[in-house]
């Protein structure tokens, strides 16, 4: 497996390492790169990131065997036609965002007869900083990378597509869209909504400057991914709006047990609820794979 | 400041350290111990915890000029009630719990002529494991301990519960007990709370253990106060359950706030409760004397 030409769509944290990953498994020949703003495409061509910088998606993706989209949400459907227009039959095309079921209704409204040359995919990986300059061909080494495969892609395409993701040091597992975002809305978007809700029901008390000065370190873990950066969790938590209500009513079911005990004084139900979430955690431990390093993006 | 006979009533690990700490800042002549298992208070006699173990509450108090009342909160009224008959009357009374208005009804209730006696502390230590073998002097160093006096204290015995605390290494505040409670149900009872709830959710679907492996190290660190033990956190919720059910309203209020923005599509109001939870977690830093390496008291 080696690619001719790498089109990097989205010159930022996630594409750059992605590009230098490939190249310093030298799985690539030749790599392009767009990127809306002129300074940055510059940048990553002075940082050896990209060869080649251009000036719009089609000059990029023209000719390219692999290509990469890594812009936010928001520029997913527009990149989607531009490169729908330019892109070779048999090209591999990929993403990398954080949720699923809305990138592949906008491939599936979009990319028309290249439907099929887009396999979807999320790598867990990150950095608490973004931008091209904190690019490292390691970032996805050890972390985990999912793909949510299309009917209408061929067995052939998904194992390029996992192979690429193996060859810089992924652990690949495959899952539906929707089964992804359902996933990820339990384990990850209801988790980040209910961090902020608890810094915001603090922050809207009188005193809630005295107590967040008597927190501790409970507080101090429990709220830690309530610091994620606004912009991106809105576009998650909208985007993944229907699993993430799901979500929400298991939760709040959850809740009113808990509500329901120590209202009527059941300390035995109390304990019971308590023991079982107890047992829960104190026998899960992270996956290999799942480890990462961005607050934002897990 | 020098006892003559401290008396520890509950031979654990807080109690446990407490002796050990009181005796090597040189401030202790005499430790008498009294456990309901005969088993433990020998254990602390070999581990030179205390002097001399006895068989009742009464003994151990008999000729006391400071007393630590560290037991389970189920033992707390018993324990109250048998202190108060050999309690001399310019002894020096504290406890360890880690509510305090119901420690303070059960002695307002019980104590009788010697409730000014009573000087209610939490000193917010502890460790993942109980027991007192793992008792050790340090255990109050650079923690934070409030007191919570009552209206009987006089400002020398306040002052003298100060300065035992300060002497074994930890920072004192003082607080009343209903804000006392009010605070730790904010920052503390609350947060477990959810953080079991939402264990508890995920356990509740058919996925859920599919989803518990996906999850990353944003579960990892939201969830961790989820593995604490039950019977402890059975009694603090109820304990301090007004408290609880009153922060129960506030999150609720705030997680109405998320709903609604999601459900009518406000991406800017989604983005706006986001960046307040953001801004405030951000600033937010870790109070020295709050720090603690107990997953289960803080």
């Amino acid at each position: 497996m080696k690619f001719q030409r790498l089109a990097l769509i989205g010159c930022g944290l996630m594409g750059g390492s992605f590009a230098l990953a490939l190249r310093q498994a030298g799985l690539v020949q030749h790599i392009t790169g767009f990127s809306a703003s002129e300074k940055t495409r510059q940048r990553a061509v002075d940082l050896n990131v990209i060869d080649q910088a251009c000036c719009s998606v089609a000059e990029a993706v023209q000719g390219a065997d692999l290509v990469l989209l890594a812009v936010p949400v928001g520029a997913m459907n527009s990149s989607f036609a531009m490169i729908r227009d330019v892109l070779q039959p048999h090209a591999l095309l990929m993403d990398v965002g954080s949720t699923k079921c809305d990138v592949v209704a906008a491939a599936q409204a979009t990319l028309g007869e290249r439907l099929a040359c887009f396999v979807p995919a999320h790598p867990i990986a990150g950095k608490e900083v973004a931008g091209i300059e904190h690019a490292e061909s390691t970032l996805y080494q050890d972390r985990r990378t999912i793909l949510t495969p299309l009917p209408q892609n061929s067995i052939r395409q998904i194992q390029t597509a996992s192979q690429v993701w193996s060859a810089i040091g992924s652990h690949v597992s495959q899952m539906t869209p929707k089964a992804h975002d359902a996933t990820f809305a339990a384990v990850s978007h209801l988790p980040h909504l209910l961090a902020f809700a608890a810094v915001n029901a603090l922050t809207a008390q009188p005193n809630g400057s005295a107590f967040l000065e008597m927190a501790g370190p409970g507080f101090r873990d429990f709220s830690r991914i309530a610091a994620s950066e606004s912009s991106v969790w809105r576009d998650i938590l909208s985007a993944n709006k229907t699993e993430v209500l799901a979500q929400m009513t298991h939760f709040r079911a959850a809740l009113d047990q808990f509500e329901n005990a120590l209202n009527s004084s059941d300390n035995s139900a109390l304990q019971q609820l308590i023991q079982q979430a107890s047992d829960v955690r104190s026998a899960w431990t992270l996956q290999a794979g799942n480890a990462c390093n961005k607050a934002s993006e897990d």
